[in-house]
């Protein structure tokens, strides 16, 4: 009989996760040793490991990585990083700010990758069931639309006009992978169909943007849907960080989000 | 007149940046186009782009990306992991368990690496003001601890005895970076200094971990303290996301800390 | 020409609200002077005037005053009080602790109250349309599960056997208020007759818990669903900074789930 | 032996509360039993109980109403109210939004009253000495900022002139409560000598704000100081969730912190 508690109980049990083993002196991330891990593995692939259960190759975490520098930021009028910096203006540590702020990646904020994902996702099906790309594309659409509404994920931009200039260097990035064989190619194929339909159907470009792009890239690893969210959590926690820091050097103390003097406009009794 | 809004008034001042500027159709971070820096630059070479105002080189992006990669989870008996994982039982998104999650990285749960940073710096001051470094080493650690309390962070650890694997190859990375004249190396003797101190104090090894460690490098890169938590909360972010997407596929409802049976000791009136 | 900005313009006419009037030394609640409401209206009449718009009535007034009371705390077994004690010992103030427990109370930890008053109101339009009240139950429940599954919210208990002791208490304060016509008393007799119809289909007692018991209090009272998470939170986050102000009493430095010796089990490669 | 866990051992003991005691069935907050709490005692009561561990008075119960009241809100400028605001437009629900919102009252938004409470304590301890008041408060301000800087918690508004109207209301109540006997009065007499202290050294009024005076509430009631901003936050919740549901009623999607034609002034390379 030991001295210490029972390891193998129904208290130990509670918790069970395949990601890391510990004991003193020894941390393992999936099978493999911390210690062989840190200046071997880049930080995407670390992210992969953890996330996905295996260290990708040097072709997929380039993709990967690519998806994670072009989402970092985007901005004060952003409402995550308006939040990060008037956080530090009330006095929250950068940890508590990051927080408030990711926070705000919500299905508007953050989702859109993850429902792109989902979108290229249905039209797969359809098309491996048999159908041809344009129809899997339309039937697909057709079908968002009337469980979603009429806003598409992943295409168009209420701002980059006529371009968001991230999607079209992170879809170049992926055809230079399928055409090195680390990427099927079939989810940039579906993504640019999806951009067709949505040109036909309204006389007009609606380009792909960031979600979309980094969703074609997320499908073509392989990565389930809310992965995709979470994935873009990482990066963008990244930009929230940096206004939080910035913030927190160029001072201020409760900065509400307009200058005092707007206030805001009363209308009720 | 414009019919538009004039944006170069107190408004559009109220929050000013230098890392990200933007029209329609373009952005860049730090005077660089976005699209020049996806596929071009590594994510942790994006992480300092940010934060610090700078592309670092590729040996300093070495370090980076190893203090990055060392810190990313450290097992569900963390507070935040078991907290991303409850968070998900309770029906929350990945962003919101991610949230609630790095919120708790405080001053206990993530602010050693950013003391350490701050007890090496006062260390390298006073070397710099001319003291012998063991001189400089003990006088520091004990303004620290008449200031702090007992406890010195970045060295020893309550579970990984003998040593934490992080901390001996995070250092070997360093040395092997100022022999190359990518760092200068102080910082790495200011470590193994404050470790040898405490050696001689207690009679036995306190020896550093992943927070004196990583803090090392943090320093070495001219990282502010309050920079160092930030940048751990990116790296423990992965290994959050992770846990609480397996949670996620694993189920549960409501998850407590313990099984429902053990419930709590009651000791009021 | 004024020399301050022009405060009726776009930028003060971004944020609009009916909630509060302000001018310097002035202050007025849905145009209530709050000078006049110190001191004069309970906190729950005040809760009442800031989310629904209007003083309730000191019958209503007591009908919410029960359903806050009753919601307080469940222990630290629930995740969220859990989260707010770990969270402490991780080093975060109150205000940080407390958000990130109340981030916990997402649709499976805080949202079958919500839920309940969205299927009460269910019942209620059948009713309404002239149905018999045992048959719009019937069909609005055969409803509900086809669309979310078998879990019938604010009914049954896995731990409260045989009764929730919260429940039957509100019930009877919602029959009072009915007797002196303070509310109609519909919805507890749908509560009712949920309750009738699950012990019909069981074979066995599905007793209303806290959640249908607020609800049908939230219900009476004309409370919209998403409301009633929110008057939740409000009524939880008592608990919350009272296990969290315990907490930073007993002290402990980032006390995870379970005592360190159990850590978890580990299933991976 | 039981077939079930052993409930007394080291795992159950692992969280210990005096708040909540729980059988199935049983639910007793502090020794009451939640049946006989439920109808009986007041929200504020309530609150008191389970932070500081007894029923108070109703005298003591409507002083702590008051000073719950008159903080709900400052308006869609105050950060934590645009913060949650701004969370509902990016897809969050009420608890999420009032997580974000919660956690920004850091101790610059959200800890005057804390501050105000503990500097009125160091006033009393230095009187309770022996000092005349007048001395114990010149020395306890001149102490407290040589330690915190300039900013007296408390006093003087940048928004409210010549008076914030809640403070005056407020003292009222203490006054009344005083003369019945249900407080001492001692704190009063203490925030009005800080208040005619700051006075003559100004020249000018630098009159108590809503912090200084539930500041002299919560010390009349002999709360701790971090309970007050713990207080504040149940508070300001109230706030928080009705410009969170009223910005849900408005809806938008995104919405940043000032209109989007803005944006923000680049300042970097």
């Amino acid at each position: 009989m030991s001295a210490g508690p029972d390891t193998t109980n129904d208290v130990a049990d509670w918790w069970r996760t395949a990601i890391i083993d510990m004991e003193p002196g020894r941390i393992a991330f999936r099978g493999h040793p911390v210690e062989e891990l840190i200046g071997t593995v880049s930080f995407p692939q670390m992210i992969w490991l953890l996330v996905m259960g295996r260290v990708p190759g040097e072709g997929e975490a380039r993709l990967l990585e690519a998806a994670l520098v072009a989402a970092v930021d985007h901005g004060p009028q952003a409402p995550s990083i308006a939040a990060a910096r008037m956080a530090v203006t009330c006095g929250l540590a950068l940890n508590n700010a990051m927080a408030s702020a990711v926070n705000f990646l919500g299905d508007v904020h953050g989702g859109a990758g993850e429902q792109a994902v989902e979108l290229y996702a249905g039209i797969a099906r359809r098309r491996d069931e048999g159908a041809a790309l344009e129809t899997a594309v339309a039937e697909t659409l057709d079908g968002w639309r009337a469980a979603h509404g009429a806003f598409v994920p992943g295409f168009g931009h209420r701002f980059h006009k006529p371009t968001d200039p991230r999607a079209p260097r992170l879809l170049a990035l992926v055809d230079e992978a399928a055409a090195q064989g680390v990427v099927g190619g079939g989810f940039a194929a579906i993504g640019r169909a999806v951009e067709a339909r949505l040109r036909a159907e309204k006389g007009k470009p609606v380009p792909m943007n960031i979600d979309g792009a980094t969703a074609v890239i997320y499908a073509e690893l392989g990565c389930p849907p809310p992965l995709a969210r979470g994935l873009f959590c990482l990066s963008r926690s990244v930009g929230i960080l940096a206004h939080a820091w910035e913030q927190m050097q160029q001072g201020g103390r409760n900065k509400g989000p307009t200058p005092p003097g707007y206030r805001w406009t009363y209308d009720g009794p």
